[in-house]
């Protein structure tokens, strides 16, 4: 940010009193500039044991394989976005289950949450963004080709909670190095 | 927004190519400027059967009782987020338990997320945002004096699991005549 989105006038950097970390600041119109974390919100869509993934054909990670998901829009709930995604990269229904992970990913500035949910009907086809959509059970997921490590983590968690038909919500931190 | 902050010629509203919903789009640029809902997160601190509150003395709801919570920052988890608003607002060190809470009010772009946790010891005071800090048991909780809706219910929830010593985390949508 270099000019003030209200007035057009140049921004600083400062810290605004009461406050403690550097913001965009416009001295003419007196407004502080907020940039915040985003949230990528997705599902895993399930038809009985197998998974339906997508094949990314846009970047980043083009030609990769990934859960459907996408940023949470203004105006929708984070259930509404996963199904949304799900609809636009895979033309797929899904109900949600639960919520089942939540990723912090502060290095760059976002949260990835993503829910358990059952696909409807198998009249699946890759959306614009897709090049192909297809099922997989455990052993046909192609781990070498995910798009992202909080998919990777999902699935791998998600297949294991599958065994013991247990699937505990929870947080974790995917920092570089976190783990 | 009303100018590029990137170049400061004038905004224009439009969906962009391949969009479906309408964006702030710098022509000059050509960029488009997102606009994403914010997170909020808080926590329960506990102490044995008490919960720590802190009473408000920012707007909006100024003089009102709440749970810990702020805007998640860039650069930070979501547990490091309420870790960090509960010593700026009540002086006071958590460690977090688990993931409890996540709340879509899509009406007002935000989520809030709420994690349990244990006051580490009791040496907490009013932060600058704070009146006043006050442990509560259930029977104390002023519950007519609470400043937000997500705090209600998760106190309901906090005191209800308390009695079965489980605190299954779950995502709700607060959105006005949602419940």
């Amino acid at each position: 940010m270099k000019f003030c989105p209200c007035c057009a006038q140049p921004v600083v950097r400062k810290i605004p009193e009461g406050d403690h970390l550097i913001r965009f600041v416009c001295e003419t119109c007196n407004l502080v500039h907020y940039d915040n974390p985003r949230t990528i919100v997705g599902c895993v869509p399930a038809w009985q044991d197998q998974v339906l993934l997508c094949r990314r054909a846009i970047h980043p990670r083009h030609g990769y394989w990934t859960l459907p998901a996408g940023f949470l829009e203004n105006g929708e709930t984070t259930r509404q976005g996963a199904i949304r995604e799900t609809l636009e990269e895979a033309n797929a229904r899904v109900e949600i289950d639960a919520l089942y992970r939540l990723f912090d990913l502060p290095h760059i500035h976002q949260i990835h949450v993503f829910f358990r949910a059952r696909l409807l009907d198998l009249d699946f086809s890759p959306g614009i963004e897709s090049l192909e959509t297809r099922l997989f059970t455990e052993a046909e997921i192609p781990w070498d080709e995910l798009a992202f490590h909080t998919v990777r983590l999902t699935l791998q968690d998600y297949f294991a909670d599958r065994r013991r038909d247990d699937y505990p919500p929870r947080d974790l931190d995917v920092r570089p190095g976190a783990r």
